[in-house]
């Protein structure tokens, strides 16, 4: 039987989500949880990658079970019980076996946030990152535009991954400003390695005036990736839904 | 010369403002700081303290300075340099020598916050506490606007406390809702030791249905703090700004 699960977790203390020898990992904790509720040492699958750092509100990931005692719609609260505070599933439901939380994923959407001012605030540093620079929001807006669509990606992806194509489909990028907070909402068709940090990045560098819209068009048109802003800090970053 | 502070904190990792024997606090990394910056060790007074988790947006603190070799509208610059990453001082300046932080303040603001759900939010979970019941809002409204004004509020106080007078007035009480996100802000000339967590934890209780406006009005006019709700956790709480 094949299982879906919608997580949350809080990205600062791990070492993002795929496992690995040394450090700790939402995917080893998971696995670790369903080991203890099921007896069954399984993989869990996630709908992708998250960075160190990056945090999620509604990642999607899969498994398969030789049969469980537990319910499918209440696996969930047992996986709970067995969780370390910073992960929890919200929802967990039995899937098609055609289901693949990675493969069949049809949408993401991340947000990406940041505030303005000069003066690091506490309360607000664990899930954003400080701009200390005069940046023109309708500049980003407007240049936020040339994203949407399908495009080759290559010059916003960082180096190390190996992907079949670069070319992935935007189907919004929205800006959101409230106060001196800054949130960009973005969702695609998937994302490259540290696409949407660069992306954001890039953005932020049209705003403070130091990229124009032409750069954004010569990066989605060839490989230049240092024309583009710098990338993000991971914490900043947050995996809100996938669709399928 | 004096110096007021206005200071943020993330309160998760203090045992409160004020210095004690075991134990890291607030006041005690400030007064560390100025006496790297200044060479002078001097008492740090904040308009009140803070409990153990609770955190602050805009505490604001004096003390005396035998001169000072920083301008004192800079001065906060320097002691960032020397504060840990959970406490910024964000803005600094020379007042008056009648001016004190905890006795000529006019008007404090805290805000509680909530989130409605039946699992815990990783995301969630440091700035706010989990309500898992079903609330009647209208209901809480309704019963806030009985704190307005001046009353006797030794209902509302945890024992422990020694204080001249329970009598405080209460300038607002705003319960806004969006989402699962219930945030109470709430204004008054001064608050007794966990009353604000002890008016919102009633408010709940009524919100529940488990108590009734005219339990309120029993608690505001005598000694009947077992009818109200209970204490809600320090980490819902964050103090927001003082007025002077």
């Amino acid at each position: 039987m094949k299982i879906a699960l919608k997580i949350s977790y809080d990205g600062t203390d791990f070492c993002g989500w795929q496992v690995q020898p040394n450090g700790r990992t939402v995917q080893e904790e998971i696995e670790k949880a369903v080991l203890t509720v099921t007896g069954q040492s399984v993989r869990v699958t996630g709908s992708g990658r998250t960075d160190a750092g990056v945090h999620a509100k509604g990642q999607v990931a899969h498994l398969s079970l030789d049969g469980c005692s537990v319910p499918s719609e209440r696996l969930y609260l047992a996986l709970n019980a067995h969780l370390p505070d910073d992960i929890r599933v919200l929802e967990s439901k039995a899937v098609a076996n055609d289901f693949d939380a990675c493969r069949t994923a049809k949408k993401k959407t991340y947000k990406y946030s940041l505030y303005l001012g000069k003066i690091t605030l506490p309360l607000k540093e664990r899930y954003a990152v400080k701009l200390d620079t005069d940046i023109d929001l309708e500049k980003m807006r407007s240049a936020s535009k040339l994203f949407l669509g399908e495009h080759d990606f290559k010059s916003f992806c960082a180096s190390g991954s190996s992907v079949k194509t670069t070319v992935r489909t935007i189907y919004g990028l929205k800006i959101d400003s409230d106060g001196q907070d800054l949130t960009f909402s973005i969702t695609g068709n998937g994302f490259l390695y540290n696409m949407v940090r660069i992306i954001v990045g890039t953005l932020v560098k049209v705003g403070e005036g130091k990229a124009t819209e032409q750069d954004i068009l010569s990066m989605l048109n060839g490989d230049f990736r240092s024309l583009g802003g710098k990338t993000l800090p991971a914490k900043g970053l947050c995996l809100e839904n996938v669709e399928y």
